[in-house]
């Protein structure tokens, strides 16, 4: 059987670029794999792992204009979101190169033994170990930092586990040319190339969270392939934890009182945040609460001229466009739902922006309506004017798990002051990660407190794929009992040889 | 349709001692899965939530009578043994009321913002909230420290989370005993008594892992029921976490040169360690690998004396008795096997114990003897005799994950001396949750740096289920960008009015 061509496709055409690999076949597959697990050995070196994360961010630095170029040709991002996304990528492998360095992510904790208590307590020592071979599946939506050198590749590897990215069709020259500069950086740093690599193809896809030696995966995508791959992970002989980002709605509650201080501001944010990058982040706003009545209006109104000023513009492939046009299509069609700006208008190749509107009434029906419940993937939102809290409170409590949910308040709500803020924060944090007041949730800061997750299916697991704690998903805990000193890891031992933070107990007095 | 009873049975005789309960109803199921939910803003207040895991150690303390002469009535566990449980039960409740207090667990991270990064910093505030309602499959083998009362209960509710137990066939009676004092100390605390209850039946605890409104479960019992349970809970609509303890081996390596030096020492241990409890501990020691030899005779002569003087004893329930007595009679079938001192000759309500040999090169035949790496719960080991270092490895490379793994050693190795212990540390850290070094895996000690948990079937997750980090396992983070601090959770706020500790990026200088 011939192998099947990759190709590097054109968004802004349509047409094939280059052919730029092929799809791994199954014995391929179960080769990058067992040389990675081979290679794990070797990244157990913390110092080598820190360097190796600090020359990948260096030579894809070096190779900015390359790599911008490559991903600008696939995706028709453009430079300029492709030059922050990338300043983003190489701070990511900086930032996990310090956590390795720093240590607080092996949450060392050492308990003192005590022969005097009931019963004897024994000498405890205990850290984090990683978990093995991990399997990354790269998003569409970001080429770089949610792909090949992206947060789950260089938090697994920041713990010390080899990846085999599973590519996205979207962008696999992108995809190449990122795998070569990690191996290079992984050679430069003294450890073997198979640390990282790649495969392509759907079946790869299946047949690497199949593998015995892939220990945990990371996904970046749609629910239906997110679940697909999490029911595979579980379903294994031996499941493995399977951390996906699957989809949000990511709801806006704008109150009355917001509304009537604010009503245009809100509207010129709400379109900057669902028009970013054409609408293709998981965290666009895809669904908000407006209040009915004068000062709602405004504020469509304001949201109707500033989506109705936005040029058209080029999704990241052509699958996607079709899902667009029809998914606005088939929410538009309901009954009591207006398009006040059509989206999905634009030429052959590019799709303009645009809303929905609908009674929160409608919505609560249920039935057909759920639809608007999910996301749709491209520069449009969903606009739903309710009557009261009571009824806005009906709505959040229809919703999905979220990566994030906002609150637009007044200046006098957000000072604390009487009104819904103090209930509707209550509400949010059941339902999403990260709650925002008076920002938009467009641009997920990379930061050590940072959490991008939510309960599903924002996210399959309770763990973070973005900030400092992303690293924690790779790893298990091991303990050490009563094991003496010149037996223990280095990071165990009385002296502390690496000196690394550790929490013992009781507290030395 | 008649309730379907639950009866209290005495495995002494076999005689069913009382009814105590009947089988909960779905409707039932449901009720008590709503009435938790409902229950779970109250145990949102920390204080409350402290006093209450005090105010139910207290509680079993003064009942300690009753609850011991109930839980021997049904377990034959004896009054000795439960009197141990009940106080590492009770210990375990005050110990995750001062986590509650202490607040580490939160892992409160604030960012400060940054207007001058590139993109900007946003103000992050993160900390973990209670996830909602968790069921807890309770154990056979520990009807107070894994049941009822036991760590997935008390570290659930230190998370905030309300918990509907499922209570395990063999303890009815205890369990009933304990919800009711459990719920007592909810009401001392001021808060409701639905945030704990126990329901009895299999089929309730599928409802019940099934219910929309369960949020995570905790689980100690067998491979198959656990593994059941898993698969129902990853098939979800929304899936759930699942953090269960399924089944360990918890293999022993002697060194050729141990046994020469403690060949009837390790013999005497390693008996006590099998039979403690008869056998009931997921920690026993379950494959032992001896070398060939003279040394290693001397070992196995000392094992069949020390084995060969216990006396029988009355195994948890009649079906576990029959498991035992098949299981060693399906293993001592299998060509090559000998049993030295054959278990399971007790009387018509009793087992004794024993152990069996095997040579290494037929385990490493696979087939059949794959039998002889499950556990086998119950007072046996199998005892594999190798030749070198390179067939053991080979046999630990068979091995699936354990709870525990332990290396018996000579002084000189055990000091760091040449020999094999730093390649059989490091091949055992890949294999369990656990290492020892000369000593022996049960009693599990419950102190902050425990961990009990391993790769699967040891456990189906990477938490801990015994020590300060279990209560992780109930929480999720959410982080708060750019709230208002009086709109943020007291325990975020910039006055830290609560005291809790966080780490703040950057530091203070």
């Amino acid at each position: 059987m011939a192998a099947t061509p990759v190709w590097s496709v054109d968004p802004r055409t349509g047409k094939q670029r280059e052919q730029v690999a092929v799809e791994a076949t199954s014995g391929e597959v179960d080769e990058a794999v067992r040389a990675a697990h081979a290679a794990r050995g070797a990244l157990a070196d913390r110092t080598a792992r820190a360097a190796f994360l600090r020359a990948a961010a260096d030579l894809l630095d070096e190779a900015a204009a390359h790599v911008i170029e490559a991903a600008d040709a696939e995706t028709a991002l453009g430079p300029g979101r492709l030059t922050g996304e990338l300043a983003r990528t190489t701070g990511q492998l900086r930032a996990f190169a310090d956590s390795v360095d720093e240590g607080s992510y092996l949450d060392i904790r050492i308990d003192r033994p005590d022969a005097g208590a009931v019963p004897p307590r024994p000498e405890l020592r205990r850290y984090k170990v990683a978990l093995g071979v991990v399997a990354v599946y790269a998003a569409s939506n970001f080429p770089l930092a949610f792909s090949v050198p992206g947060g789950d590749t260089a938090s697994a590897l920041a713990a010390g586990c080899p990846v085999v990215v599973k590519a996205h069709p979207d962008h696999p020259a992108t995809s190449e040319l990122c795998a070569s500069l990690l191996r290079r950086a992984a050679v430069a740093a003294g450890l073997p190339p198979e640390v990282v690599s790649v495969v392509h193809g759907f079946d790869a896809g299946l047949e690497l969270i199949r593998h015995p030696l892939v220990s945990a995966a990371g996904f970046t995508g749609s629910i239906r392939g997110g679940r697909a791959l999490f029911d595979a992970a579980a379903a294994r002989p031996v499941p493995i934890p399977f951390h996906g980002e699957l989809g949000s709605l990511n709801p806006v509650v704008v109150t009355p009182a917001a509304a009537a201080e604010r009503a245009e501001e809100i509207a010129v944010g709400l379109a900057g945040s669902v028009t970013l990058g054409l609408g293709q982040f998981c965290v666009k706003p895809g669904l908000v609460l407006v209040p009915e009545g004068a000062d709602g209006d405004r504020l469509t109104a304001a949201l109707t001229k500033a989506l109705g000023e936005t040029e058209p513009g080029v999704l990241l492939d052509h699958r996607m466009r079709e899902n667009f046009v029809s998914g606005v299509r088939e929410r538009a069609a309901l009954p009591g739902v207006d398009a006040p700006v059509t989206p999905g208008s634009g030429g052959e190749h590019t799709v303009g922006a645009g809303y929905l509107t609908v009674p929160a009434a409608r919505l609560l029906e249920g039935g057909a309506y759920e639809v608007l419940l999910e996301e749709c993937f491209g520069p449009v939102t969903v606009v739903v004017r309710y009557g009261d809290q009571s009824e806005a409170g009906s709505v959040l409590g229809l919703l999905p798990g979220n990566l994030s949910a906002t609150l637009q308040l007044s200046a006098a709500e957000a000072d604390g002051g009487p009104g819904p803020a103090a209930e509707l924060i209550e509400q949010v944090t059941a339902l999403a990660g990260r709650i925002l007041v008076n920002g938009w949730p467009t641009g997920v800061a990379v930061a050590p407190a940072q959490h991008h997750g939510g309960p599903y299916p924002a996210a399959t697991s309770h763990s973070t794929s973005v900030g400092g704690t992303a690293i924690e998903r790779w790893l298990r805990p091991v303990v050490y009992q009563s094991v003496p000193d010149p037996l223990l890891p280095a990071e165990l031992r009385e002296a502390n040889p690496l000196g690394l933070p550790r929490r013992v107990t009781p507290a030395a007095s």
